[in-house]
């Protein structure tokens, strides 16, 4: 794991545009301490001027910004990511006690609109009451969502939480990051949703998994088991996906075509 | 189980009635082919004229209407009931499948205010897809929630469904009643509720349990496990703990207290 | 409104059958007072044994159940109806006080999977306490939802109730139904869904209307607006849609067309 | 609205600690440009090591940490509090337009926990879609949950959103505000919750009010009507209630007495 790997990652979004409409994409690779960006291209068709705008802890992730006229409109993002997994190996990692937990990442023990973690504490009880507190026990919330849900598009919406998702055991990769982190949060560890690119997603789409604070660092697992931690190019970060979509906008216009290409260059 | 039991059952109601408030009292004993209603005494305080009222199939249940002017006001029942549990061995019955379900039950195949068995497809397939279908299957499922829930009063409340039981995997009789009707319901086993006096339920209180039809017949759970099923006297049934209250009333009224009392005669 | 009208009806379902599938189709024309069934053709392609079971109360509403074999399979349902609306001009009704609702039909007072009654008693008092109980303030409820809500194809789905629905302002006709059935029993008035051919619906489906119970019948009413009287003919009722599907069925089937038509045929 | 006005505040929690506990308190004050802290004391009995801890943009909000041992435990917080109001008048302030929303800022856009906005873009569109935007508007809204809300105390629980309040009409401060969250940003306001002590909660206990951003700056709006802007002592923020509770511990601890007073000493 402790060989980066380096991809190429393509993102190609078109709209209608009906009235002028101010979008924020978080489509871009951002720029932390793990992934270094060799190269990167936004292309706007029609040419229009845009902002690159940083955002999150240390200004690590990056939102396009850009105001457009009524008519058709590409965004076409490309990037060639060098990704740098954790060099430690976290296997034997303790979880980090509310007490150390900081401040500003209280909010992450929190329920959020996805994920209803004030409502599983009998269950994560139940489930992994029996588990020592550590990485382990985080791979071990991970591996029940892979063995409990069925991946199956279209059978969520936008509108499903947790609940939802684990009364019908049945979703795509944002329900399974969302059982995650509730579980998480509902035991204690601060837990976030992460969006991203990922070699293998089937088909080729945004991808979405979580990330768990252990030991000072967050950690990534993908509970859809599609994706390996170094084909994972990380876009943005929030509570949940309601934090984390690949574009917001207020005005008219409706997403006529999409595609997503993740490619690894050095095999 | 041949044997009839004989249980005495008693319950007391006192309202503080503040505009004069019209009550159908759910707590008479059935008559019904498997339970006879030795004697049955209503006690009104005041006296008060009241109707007591056949409903359900067959007229068979039994609602004590009552119009009650403003204050104190109290609901006495009084029964010695004979139980005859069924007289054959159910555990090799198959299910009854969907050809041969009779038109006024299919209802009991839906989905209703407490129980989304219309979301729970996936989750059945999971849980009991690989045991063969028949009573054996259903005891599966009563088996399942009496494992995988925590009894605990106070941990639901009346809007509670069983999307919310199975998140919290907590709840009280009817919860646990709740949970059993979806999963049957799911798995294509029509499934009520029911409603009656339990010997052996702490805190002694009304208790609720759930019956799947099979073979022609209704065939009584209890996933709370606390009653044995020649223990039970049964009042009312519906689709699910909405239709079953013991007291539905028209104007201001509070319960001031409520005592139920179960005991074995024949012992 | 006292003259009848005669309509003729239509649908037609097929389906891919993947395995021995068992139907219950909702689709026939019920035989009550006010609808007379001057003539009626069920078409099975390919032609297959079948049988019309009388269901609800008096047996007056009819099911066709089937059993399929893997393949195609159409089922065509033609009819000509004679509509009679109530003779009597309901506008001056009062509304039925509770100690004088049948005990068969005070489950219609409860709330059920669709319409989360017991939540809105707040809102039917701030909406509606200030109108006088009857036909008018039912009628008032109706228009509530009319005005209220916005017709929108699309915008809910089979798990959407009045909850969801109050919250978006936006639905199709079963949302509309729902929603009155809902506030009416809030405000203590039976109501139920009804299922039927509607002339004017647009684009042209079954349609959901409601139904309350007032002065010993059931009224029929129609938020959406779309629908006259006695252009209605009914099908089907229940506690809410949930009760009054067109089609229920075991097995593996999927619906791949569907076209409903009603022509009014004494214009 | 220009002079400063000074606040005695004074929070008393007790607790019955079984496991040693770590508790994050958010009852202090914050320290931001319209509000000075004349003077601050926090006492805990037993005397116990405690760290004051800054969070929140530019640090300036406070979290008490400590952690406690098995047996009673009481944290008393006093503060006198000098309170300037935004020394502009903002009604004829425009709305942000989403450019110019802080990418940092954006998340208050995005539904939360308690906070269901993406459901409710038809129902702000009818009810705030003629007004034009800008501070009125959120008046409007404000006005709007002040007018369609009745306080009870009890008719909500930890668990109830804006979905099941708007259902019910009925609910306590934090319900008020979060419903005037969720309109907010349904119509595109930024919009966050605050917990504070304000004057005039009848019965006293923290207060929840929510805030609107508009023209670069965060304005307090408190649909419950209970509490004038400068009666109100701000402690801490989020996005919705989930974000800002009073106390949040791990281990085994039980409130078992809380004392909130108010006082307004320049009068």
């Amino acid at each position: 794991m402790t060989n980066p790997t380096t991809l190429a990652v393509r993102s190609e979004l078109t709209y209608d545009v009906g009235l002028t409409a101010s979008f924020a994409f978080a489509v871009a690779a951002a720029r932390t301490d793990s992934q270094h960006i060799v190269e990167e291209t936004v292309t706007l068709t029609p040419a229009l001027p845009f902002e690159l705008v940083s955002f999150g802890e240390g200004g690590t992730h990056q939102l396009i910004r850009v105001e457009v006229e009524p008519g058709w409109f590409t965004l076409a993002y490309d990037a060639v990511v060098e990704v740098h997994p954790n060099p430690t190996d976290p296997t034997l990692l303790p979880e980090t006690p509310f007490r150390e937990v900081p401040a500003d990442l209280l909010p992450y023990l929190n329920p959020s609109r996805y994920c209803e973690s004030d409502k599983m504490y009998d269950l994560v009880g139940r489930l992994f009451g029996e588990i020592e507190p550590g990485y382990a026990r985080v791979q071990a919330v991970s591996d029940w969502v892979t063995s409990e849900l069925t991946y199956a598009a279209g059978s969520t919406d936008a509108s499903s939480g947790t609940a939802d998702v684990l009364l019908q055991r049945a979703g795509v990769c944002r329900d399974f990051a969302h059982v995650g982190i509730s579980l998480c949060r509902a035991l204690g560890v601060p837990a976030r949703y992460v969006s991203g690119y990922g070699k293998g997603v089937e088909p080729q789409d945004f991808h979405g998994v979580f990330e768990a604070y252990m030991g000072g660092l967050w950690w990534i697992f993908d509970p859809t088991g599609m994706v390996a931690i170094n084909d994972f190019v990380r876009i943005g970060y929030g509570r949940d996906a309601a934090d984390a979509s690949f574009a917001t906008f207020v005005g008219q216009a409706m997403l006529t075509d999409k595609t997503v290409q993740v490619t690894r260059l050095d095999q």
